[in-house]
């Protein structure tokens, strides 16, 4: 259970050549969204965090380029993406901005020749070694959430590490300083000109983040399948025991349901009817549903189970980032309750000094 | 809450040209059986009892008739069948083979011109006022299961409603006694040499049946939906809370998944390629969603969810015989789990001496 | 599953000595909370809608009378309550006012001698045929809630049955219409002068509802332990397999626990130191179990389940107006969570116009 | 989330005066079972991983000592091991018998002055720097199980840690490996002459191992408690969203449920009626809900929730061996079912040709 990146790896993925994903020219591979999922299932089914590290690269911050981004910014950048020669990460979250994302509080001003960024930004995957950081910070004067291309070495920028993650662990995220970072005009997103400019990106990201835990789970069932039929205890296969298979049928099950619920969301997607409703639930009912597959699979496993060797253990853990980012399973459902009740419950109740109740 | 069943809908039922479903010819629609599962589940969705009276009387009764019996067994009830002109159940269990069926106790003796069956039926549904009754027995001299048509006034046929059901309230299911009933030899079903040979109808049966969940999840979903939206508390509506929001989502979320799960299993059907643990995974699986999605709905209606009025206590009631009947939950998981493992797991364990553990 | 009132066990309930429960003179029995809420239990493990309609008539009813009326009014009414030669109800809810029934509009308008009550109640317990009924309503003058004793046959006063409940069958919940009613000053209840007043009362009856789920659980296990080792399948009692003696073992871990939870109340209020918080979070989390065991019970019972012969089918019903009756589930938990956070919850977010989200 | 042992504060916990809990003289506290058990999940509730270091030391290895030893293996052995001089372990699991303990294979053959011991043990926690290993094995003689007092030096014993556990990470589980270790007669502990003799031992430590979940749980309330007071999103702290509120309080009732379960237990054993059912019974349940309280916990932390820091994460690893250990939910499930049916059912079904359902 090492933390460290597995840097050797990366080229090895740029030969898959799935990152970019959707995204046609540019040395992108153009996949439907379908077949970009399954690529990120089959990955996830292996190593979720693997999986994640293409992800925030690709699905995040390459597909903010390519649908954000001028001519000369894709052409400049998105080649060496694609082939992974370099390496970018994409900062939305703030510390004191998670769930309430849109309120986020990093400022950008316009000076000559480019704008000064000044604030934090938390939990930003691959930050800690990105070449390039896709950054998002309110216009000071027009209130706007603008985006910007900002490089490793800029003077005024520091990331540091987060520790003690106990999922997706060789995937290093980042606590970045912005101590007045200098970007040149060249660098600023022309597509980003309001916090809903990144919803196009986010609704792919969220189909793409839907397929983990998909992935996630059919890892585990194929472990615990394997291993009920090889462990004997009482001198029969563990899969011969009621409980036990009750299990793995139950996990069976919602590997087939969520398998069913992912596709359809890339098919809404592809139809162009997909909505943030869609995704969100989508995304929400997966992992919720995963969460307990993986758990059952962790039973199944006995005392092998608490050893990540086994990937269930190593898959509860890397579960858990991955029910929480892109929205928590919480604010994701009041996403869908929003969508079809037309009424927005996000913020809590007036603080009520009425004792009566 | 009645308990009378509206024997003048019948004949609406018939004017629907749903009965008989998948079969083609004699009347009957031959509709696929993904549009037939649809039609189910439409009816369940209004009301569940409804759609289990034309199950049992189409996709268990007449599709048996249609499987495995002679050109002129289905020419002379089918068409009759088709119009609700004549109503049909189909009598497998006993009063001590439920789970465990294929044990069934009934007998059939040949004698001049026909057969003689002796023994019970329970739970048969629509069994109190139905024409034709399908009934399986087993063959006295070749200890196989063997299927017969018995008409209703038989002489030593007796059929007693069972009362105090709490759920598909209108579904009549009776008690049936059979002492020495005749049967002529040309209403014994030729196709039915063996338990194995009732597994083509259950095939068909249990996907129906695993549609009805998706109806009766989709009804009360609907009803959930306008009732937070209408009713109020605290000065706002129902549908303004974020608890009451989460509950909603996740009902559609169940409901969703549960449709990809049935739409799959009709796929996969009708490319001949679905196996009984596909049909038990789908039934159970389904049916344990639908479970907790009424279970929400209910609490959603507050005190108006314990009256029948309004749909989802109802629902609820309903619900539990569904959940029980064409195999139990645990019963189609074991089913589905001897499947993937290979191994059975359906009688008890050996009762051990050993108390070491 | 009938739903006519057993008038005749009256008589009998009242030769119990239990009417009064805590209530000590006035030919009550002044037993202690714990002795009072164990007298329910045991009374709901044999039939849920008998322990309904001693809780309303004595813990709440004649507890009102006992803590809140004066000296005269319990001389006058309690003696004959305890022997349940009268009946009485208590009726706080109104159509509109469920969760938030503090907010209630029945009128109460002082004029010579009396003072004359408008409005609904809804849900009213008892109501149908009760002597005397308990009841709230908003003093026009002060805008307080007062509490009046209301005769059965007060002109203006009309109770209609609630039909279709599928629980406390045998409970007659009534909507109750009150068309300028008039009630003499001497049926007004001295101790009743604001909202706050029926917390006493409420106390105390929410301490003995919670105990209405421990006895229906008990009941169930009961009788899902005796059927498992009597019902066989496949050659062996059903208490023979894995999966059921999982089952029974779950449900009997969560009846433990809920006894527990139940005793630990009352050792609370017998303390003085119990809190609304105390109150509402026993309730709440020992309903939850029970509907979480019952459902078990349900499953072990297969097809005989349900069918209310067997009680547990009847169980289900009867548990899901308890869950929800003197506060829902989702009621209690905020009651609790505003203590134990300092903050109310209970009113819906400000219906935000963002859409940032 | 280092895994390294923290040898330095292993001094301390002599300090605290707990180690050997219940055990009279030897300097050993003398502990009423309650308070021992409240000790560990004081202990639990600020690091899981040294609560079950003391547990394996005292409630396993002295006890064993104390229950089955000589007076002079009792005088020689205890004081050191209650000041923490010595660190014990206790082995009985092996590779191929978990849940199936019983089935051990590890031999004690006699020889002359004393015993050979040759075998495997498994996930013995303290074994890879214990003083002195309590182990079990079968006397090749009578094939019953014996017990002995292995010293950490003796000549063919190996022991290695096993690495990449998710949870208890600072205490160190070892592989042993037993090639004709001998142990001088003097060592052999006279009171184990059979596996019954362990379940005195067992009884105890059960009591244990069901309050350590207590522990967890109780300190990851205290910390969302916290957490939610202090964090704040959308302009409001978290503790006032209904959500939340809903989620804390559910983990409230656990944990009340839970202490009361696990103080039962310590009553009964107090009053010498506690039953293998009964210590099974409070285990498995108080685990279950652990394990539920431990999740919600991860979910109100949010993204925080990921992190060791924050005490939650670390916790949810913390429970899994917790889960599994001292008998899994499911093998403590069926000693109880056992117990309440009178029938065993551990082993697997007969591995039936039958196909007919």
């Amino acid at each position: 259970m090492t933390e460290k990146f597995p840097f050797h790896v990366i080229p090895k993925l740029g030969a898959l050549g799935i990152a970019g994903g959707t995204i046609k020219g540019y040395g992108c591979p153009g996949l439907s969204i379908t077949t970009s999922a399954i690529t990120i299932a089959e990955v996830a089914r292996v190593d979720a965090s693997c999986s994640t590290f293409i992800l925030v690269h690709s699905s995040l911050a390459m597909l903010t380029i390519a649908l954000c981004g001028s001519e000369e910014q894709k052409q400049k950048y998105l080649p060496s993406l694609a082939k992974f020669s370099t390496v970018a990460c994409w900062a939305l979250t703030e510390p004191d901005y998670g769930s309430d994302a849109s309120s986020l509080q990093t400022t950008a001003t316009k000076v000559e020749g480019g704008w000064i960024l000044k604030g934090q930004k938390r939990w930003i995957g691959n930050s800690t070694f990105a070449d390039l950081l896709v950054i998002f910070a309110r216009n000071t004067t027009t209130d706007q959430i603008n985006g910007y291309i900002v490089k490793k070495d800029a003077p005024g920028l520091t990331v540091t590490k987060i520790e003690n993650k106990i999922g997706l662990r060789i995937v290093q995220n980042g606590d970045i300083v912005m101590k007045s970072v200098f970007v040149p005009d060249e660098d600023r997103l022309p597509g980003v000109n309001s916090f809903q400019d990144t919803n196009k990106v986010l609704a792919v990201s969220r189909v793409m983040v839907a397929w983990q835990p998909i992935g996630i789970s059919m890892g585990v069932y194929d472990m615990c399948h394997r291993y009920l039929k090889e462990r004997k205890q009482f001198g029969a296969p563990l899969a011969a025991f009621q409980i036990n298979q009750q299990k793995l049928v139950h996990m069976l099950g919602n590997v087939q349901a969520m398998v069913l619920v992912g596709w359809r969301i890339c098919k809404l997607y592809e139809k162009g009817t997909m909505t943030p409703g869609h995704a969100s639930l989508a995304k929400s009912w997966i992992s919720l549903k995963a969460r307990e597959t993986v758990a059952i699979g962790r039973e199944l496993l006995g005392g092998n189970g608490i050893l990540s060797d086994f990937l269930v253990a190593k898959a509860m853990g890397d579960l858990e980032p991955i029910y929480t980012y892109e929205g928590t399973y919480d604010i994701n459902s009041l996403v869908t309750g929003r969508e079809i009740t037309g009424l927005a419950s996000f913020k809590p109740a007036v603080l009520s000094k009425r004792s009566r109740l």
